[in-house]
């Protein structure tokens, strides 16, 4: 059983999905959420809140892997530079916990979830909700979250199958 | 005497420099240098060697308080995201060791190191050197850094001087 800790980061709302994956590939929810920010008095205390935030979760469910969305092109520098600083401290969260981060971009993650690279934010949520028995509606950044962490379960167990070691892949990414 | 750390960050170079200041505004050299990045095998393993580094020099020189360039614009969206992260790596190093950071803008940063908003870097490398009684030639983002800190130690001093109690202050930025 391999716990993996799924996070789609935004300069005001972080998506956090955490799931395990046995060794036969099965699937089941641990934990998801998104982390709001923006009322903090300076942008580096927003920092502070996703990184604190963060370092919390990941010490009351001790997941093993990272999955985190990459990211190619943001709309402007501006919103990039803001994205930038929310995806570094999320990732650093991460590190310095000991725990590898994998980078998928979001056409891997469509294509893992939905099975085409163009599937809609909406066929994301609710194949989520399917896979991974999730009764309602679910809030679009913690199923992007999961969605990104279902990507790292379904890579990782595939990369098993054809026996590639995992130390190899691990270090390629 | 308050220590402070300034920072300049980027995407494969880090600046970092630490002033002392005393009750008089006096100030002196501790620590300059720059963090170099770019050989690590992904873009997360490049954020922690900035966390990890940061963290390291804290531990070893304990500064009071941080200052940090606030970026307005960057080049383009995809130079911004990669700075970004950077500078969320370093904000983090800072604040999880619960250090407060005050960010300043460049033209503030060259009104206060050289007397104009407009002075060019040549010209802060040289008043840093002598502002801080330094021989030889200073690295350009290490000089930054310093620049940046002497920036916050002349802030402070100068809002002390006209009674402005530091937790107020500290709030607003």
């Amino acid at each position: 059983m391999t716990r993996i800790l799924g996070i789609d980061p935004g300069s005001q709302r972080t998506g956090v999905g955490i799931i395990d994956v046995d060794a036969q590939g099965k699937l089941s929810h641990v934990f998801h959420g998104a982390l709001v920010v923006g009322n903090e008095a300076s942008f580096p205390l927003r920092l502070k809140r996703i990184f604190d935030e963060l370092c919390d979760i990941i010490a009351a469910h001790r997941p093993a892997e990272c999955a985190i969305e990459r990211v190619f092109m943001a709309r402007n520098a501006d919103s990039a530079l803001k994205l930038g600083q929310a995806r570094g401290a999320a990732i650093c969260a991460v590190v310095s916990q000991g725990i590898a981060v994998h980078e998928y971009a979001a056409t891997e993650v469509k294509q893992s979830v939905v099975g085409s690279g163009r599937g809609d934010k909406t066929q994301v949520q609710h194949m989520i909700g399917i896979l991974l028995g999730l009764k309602g509606p679910l809030q679009a950044d913690a199923a992007d979250a999961l969605a990104i962490a279902v990507t790292h379960a379904h890579t990782r167990s595939s990369l098993a199958r054809v026996g590639i070691p995992r130390t190899a892949w691990r270090r390629g990414r």
